[in-house]
């Protein structure tokens, strides 16, 4: 059977590694242009233009001070030394809860078979012998180390380069707004493809050297693999949860008494919490989802590769059908690479007009292209017909079929991609709508925010279901997790367009600090307005996938915990269907109350230093940067405990004292109830941070009538601002990882829990 | 089988009338002694204390100007002219559709063996001969209709006691906060016991008159009887919905002017919305909630019935047995009887802070006594051992397994009543936390207020996932639907408590519109901050029993649909879920919308007659409260027809398109998602104005810390005051009819979707 693929195993074997160290190496490249933006005052040129071919906003104004670059780069440092040092904090706590689940799973997994060393009958194919549960338990260890390890990389990569970037964007604004855009777009782009490579790479190695133990025990190889998602995935709930504590701690503090109480602009070097506010951008926005995304992508392939392990790929030992997934995240970094260059190069950005169709362009272009870099993977990769395993039965499945599923998650992405931007662009009457209803006071316009969030989720939903139905109907769970694959299989260009918005939002904090002039905060407030819709865009196809992944890891799980239907009308599974729904309004509780605790601190902090110091209002005196930094690390660190332990220990608890039934409830559950709120609170908030950002830039007539600054239905878009911020940043994303987590951890755990589980029920 | 029950047929057909009629009079009764207070000036005493033993306080203020009665008495009369002519212009427009849909059901039923008038093979007992269908479909839109008219009559009935009553609790207010209390108390008694004895007898007669025509095919009989619970939760939705966005347009609206823009107190006669506000609290808040909880009744009851007469009751024609559900409601009404006495006569109410405590202790006296009850009633009217349907095979159960199904439901209705008031009260933390981040403002204040909503979620749930588990387990659907009669077995009292609410708020606004003295405005207050919990309770109640019977219903109608199981593991039933889960998001997302649109209309109108009437806001000039109340009218007659065509064609939609599996699906993802976010809107929202109420009452010294009323921070609570407005009485509860009426309907159009649904998969 192997050979009836068009592509040999060992052109597999080359393509994979190739195409990952390419996007290493254009990662690498566009970190190298982005570091030819200087953060050390030039030699003035000749021709006096600084050897600029344009002048700067400074040379126009005629205040061409060479200390503001100074400036840029002693805050871009203050920046990025804060969101190390918070970074290497989180990474403290988090190690240990890493080396105390990793033994969890050695001891779980080991003692399915009592930890014997001998080998077992296979749990699938019960005429071959399998390697001993005890090994699988080793190396499912490690694998869930390395994802983690890996996971962890990412976000701190991710940040290492958006705190790099930040600065020098401010820079090139002063340049012009196109320029400013392609140094911000490289950057989230160095992320991307850094992520998406190292994702690649890292899983294809591990598989690689765990079959030199495993050999032709695919079964066991690929389900101790599934440790690689869980690592990722149980990194990325910290990175998000902890990381969007601090985020929206700052910030909320930030603005509650410097917009509010103190009448002072967004950023003012003046506020103490400025520092912790940017800090938290890059701790959150940027490294938390790229901690995400790399789960949701780990996951998915690993959800994938365990069902093709038990299906024809894997008992006729086809290594390139089996390898199906990690081809196609390949061959997406090579279509995302051309994606790329059509917005540093091709279609080059030179007005604020041109930013948002830029980066639509980018989705469509890559959806696109992906469209036939699918077809052809799937042309030559796959045998034109092969069965895949459905629940207990082998399903017959033919190559165009599987096309088709990684087809439909790839466009519904782009679908919720564009929802989203109708939902929370000011450039429509949505959140045009919502900043109208300032007029009548901050009530109306949290009235009419949650009513927007709720109706953006409509559309996504039937996206999502529609992939669902198809997938599921040709190809089971292998269909579904393909289709996961397939809408993250432009993640590179995805990361870029999202990471791109905290960046810009920190160019326009370093132009406000270094007292650079108002029209470079202009140019970066139009790269953050777009940067707040392509924030939610990034994560509507965050959920959106981990909707699909999550749905293939129970998928898997059901199959792994040898259970056939999961039928809601047994007592059984709908509690745990019921539970399960209400897990995220749980989870939500702990982390928008953490973040309103934690930014009350920051609150009365920042009163303090307002009152304690003085000449801190005028100007003369420098506040107290690190104690409000200190604060927001304290608090998200101390606050991510509880909501993390509610998503670990949730499928534990369940599946060793109720079973595998009931969990399956609880996953479904939680799948089904948590993307909704996860949808609707990120676009609620973006949609609040736009209308906010409509009557501030006060373009359209419609806008000058609400605004400008500091009247009273900008006062009103402020607190629904605020109110947006936790839902947005902190609740909303981490709800993702909720979802995705419990399932693959539920599936890591399968053995035990279809074993030794279900203790209750065997008691009574 | 029949002589094995204690209780013979006959004393069953006794026993059941006497009971609702007993329950009648004691309603008329308690109407009798609310109408003793005298709506006229009263001719002075020799004693010169008006006959009244305790001084009146306009007597201890030198003040006892008799005019003030008689102003009471015409708004009183504004009030209830209002609402009267609202629910006729509603109920024009609801006679329509209820015209339509009962062509709809009987075309559509009628149609299932194609309006053949030959007798037919029973679906379950295929060894005898049933009723033609085409006579079930005439039965069916018959007992729709009588639901769809008795479900109007009892809410039209309590909004008339409610306008009835409020003048008078305001008179009352006068001698004191206990004489007050027990006027508002009784009226909603009236209403609670009306409605509890109507719903019962109406569905008593329909049973026995059906029983003359169907004779001994119990299947075809009880079948067509479901139509009484689509017919009652119809019009609970209409009325729910429409109500809802009455009520809330002109609350949003009169307090958006008036509180905020013009700093005039809440109910101040000078504000134009002010008589639509008060019509609203009694169309929305009586009428619909009464309309609501005499669907879940009849509902729970349909449900049980149905699938009675599939198992042994029915195959047997044991009547007693069968009529089990009508017998514990029976009782229910002798039980509330006596609690009642309790709050009126037993224990009265002297002080303030005894009013919390005397509901209190309503819902522990009715919860023991009727578990007594319950425990009689199982023990004389069912035999000691029978069989239930169980989706295809029969299940045996013990008459004390039904005993315990019952009373699970019954005290998981008593936990969820103390979690509500925990997390609503202001004598509890929660709310005073909330209270608490009105200091930093409007933002955290509504941050906090949705954390607690989200929190309060998790112990009802966990409630309601045990009794679902327990009666499930012990008695599959059956045991679920008598589960869900068990927590609306106390019904009348606890409609008493939570009708009372609206009529304080009514009476509070009375007192303010007739100048009354400040002192009787206090104690109306705080009634109505109890009221405000109570009314959290209520829709508590409301909702637990929502989500108990449409589990029931849809068991229900899984079994008439001949399916076996329900897989989530099919990507058929797996979409259905998903797209369940979103409808309640939907659905929020039209009626808050709707409530936002309305309320700005309001605020538009209540600003032009302050701008352009003189003397208005001198008190010379009287506003004109007629526009303001058909704004009211024309938004919510106009804007419930979207919602609810959401509602009602869904199940029609995806019954006849996508077939029975995915309906299923639909239901279940409705259910778990929707009772989450109806018990966390509701729960906000009576937290935030609880959180108000607390500043402005200022009995601690946190709370004066934070007052008095136009302080900052209780600025801020009027925001979240407002938000929560459409969130606890217009979204939130309308979720227990969409979660309820979609199962109903459903369960009414099973035999049409079986035989001719799931068109697209047939087609494909």
């Amino acid at each position: 059977m192997a050979t009836s693929t068009i592509l040999s195993d060992l052109g597999t074997e080359i393509i994979i590694p190739i195409c990952a160290v390419v996007g290493i190496l254009f990662s690498l490249f566009q970190w190298y242009l982005v570091s030819q933006v200087k953060l050390s005052p030039e030699k003035p040129a000749a021709d006096g233009k600084n050897g600029f071919t344009e002048a700067l906003i400074e040379e126009e104004e005629g205040i061409n001070d060479h200390t503001v670059v100074r400036k840029c780069a002693e805050i871009q440092n203050a920046i990025s030394e804060g969101a190390t040092s918070f970074l290497f904090t989180e990474y403290q706590y988090v190690g240990v809860f890493m080396v105390i689940f990793a033994v969890l799973i050695f001891v779980f997994l080991g003692s399915v078979e009592g930890f014997s060393t001998s080998s077992k009958v296979c749990t699938y194919d019960t005429t071959k012998m399998c390697k001993p549960a005890l090994m699988t338990a080793v190396f499912s260890t490690v694998s869930f180390l390395l994802g983690a390890i890996t996971s962890v990389i990412s976000g701190f990569l991710g940040m290492k380069i958006a705190t790099y970037a930040n600065a020098r964007t401010t820079l090139e604004a002063r340049k012009g707004v196109g320029k400013a855009f392609i140094v911000a777009f490289r950057s989230g782009a160095v992320m991307g493809f850094l992520l998406a490579a190292n994702g690649l790479l890292v899983l294809y190695i591990t598989i690689n050297l765990f079959k030199i133990y495993y050999g032709d025990d695919w079964e066991g190889l690929f389900e101790s693999i599934t440790g690689y998602g869980l690592g990722g995935s149980s990194m990325a709930l910290f990175g998000r949860v902890g990381g969007g504590i601090y985020t929206k701690a700052a910030d909320v503090g930030a603005d509650l008494v410097g917009k509010v109480e103190r009448n002072i602009p967004e950023d003012d070097p003046r506020n103490p919490a400025v520092i912790a506010d940017n800090v938290g951008d890059n701790v959150g926005d940027i490294a938390g989802m790229g901690s995400d995304l790399f789960g949701s992508y780990a996951e998915s392939s690993c959800a994938a590769l365990v069902v093709a392990s038990i299906s024809s790929f894997g008992t006729t030992h086809d290594f390139t059908s089996m390898m199906y997934p990690l081809i196609v995240s390949s061959v997406g970094i090579l279509v995302c690479l051309i994606t790329t260059l059509f917005a540093t190069d091709i279609l080059e950005v030179k007005t604020v007009k041109q930013i948002e169709p830029s980066l639509k362009n980018q989705l469509i272009i890559s959806t696109v292209l992906m469209t036939i870099g699918i077809a052809i993977v799937s042309w030559i990769a796959l045998p034109s017909s092969f069965t895949i395993f459905n629940f207990g039965a082998q399903k017959v499945v033919k190559n165009w079929q599987l096309f088709l599923c990684v087809g439909v998650g790839l466009w519904a992405g782009l679908i919720i991609g564009f929802v989203t931007e109708y939902y929370t662009s000011n450039a429509y009457s949505p959140v045009q709508d919502v900043a109208d209803s300032c007029r009548t006071g901050a009530a109306t316009n949290v009235i009419f925010g949650l009513a927007l969030g709720y109706k953006s989720v409509i559309i996504p939903i039937f996206a999502i279901a529609i992939s669902i139905f198809v997938s599921f109907s040709f190809a089971t769970m292998y269909g579904v997790a393909v289709a996961a694959l397939g809408m993250l299989s432009t993640i590179a260009t995805g990361l870029a367009i999202d990471a791109y918005g905290p960046i810009s939002d920190n160019a326009g904090g370093i132009a406000e600090m270094a007292g650079m002039s108002h029209r470079i905060r202009e140019r970066t407030d139009a790269l953050d307005a777009a940067g707040n819709t392509t924030a939610a865009i990034g994560k509507g196809f965050a959920i959106g996938s981990a909707a699909l992944v999550s749905l293939a890891l129970f998928g898997a799980f059901v199959s792994r915990a040898e259970i056939t239907t999961v039928d809601v009308l047994t007592p059984k599974v709908f509690i745990g269907l019921l539970v399960g729904a209400m897990l995220p309004y749980w989870f939500s509780a702990m982390t928008m109350k953490s973040v309103g605790k934690a930014a009350l601190k920051m609150v009365e902090e920042v009163r303090r230093q307002f009152n304690t110091i003085p000449g801190l209002m005028e100007g003369t005196a420098k506040p107290d940067y690190a104690t409000c930094v200190k604060i927001s690390t304290d608090a998200s660190i101390k606050e991510m405990i509880p909501p993390g332990a509610l998503v670990m220990l949730t499928p534990l608890i369940v599946g060793i004292f109720f079973g595998v039934e009931t969990l399956s409830g609880v996953l479904a559950g939680s799948l089904v109830s948590g993307v909704q709120i996860a949808i609707s609170a990120s676009n609620t908030g973006g949609a609040w941070d736009n209308a906010k950002k409509y009557i501030e830039a006060g373009v359209s007539e419609h806008a000058k009538s609400l605004g400008p600054k500091g009247s009273d239905p900008h006062k009103a878009a402020v607190i629904g601002d605020t109110v947006g911020d936790p839902l947005k940043d902190t609740s909303g994303p981490s709800l993702n990882i909720l979802i995705k987590l419990m399932a693959v951890e539920s599936l890591v755990f399968a053995p035990f829990f279809a074993t030794h589980g279900g203790l209750l029920f065997k008691l009574f």
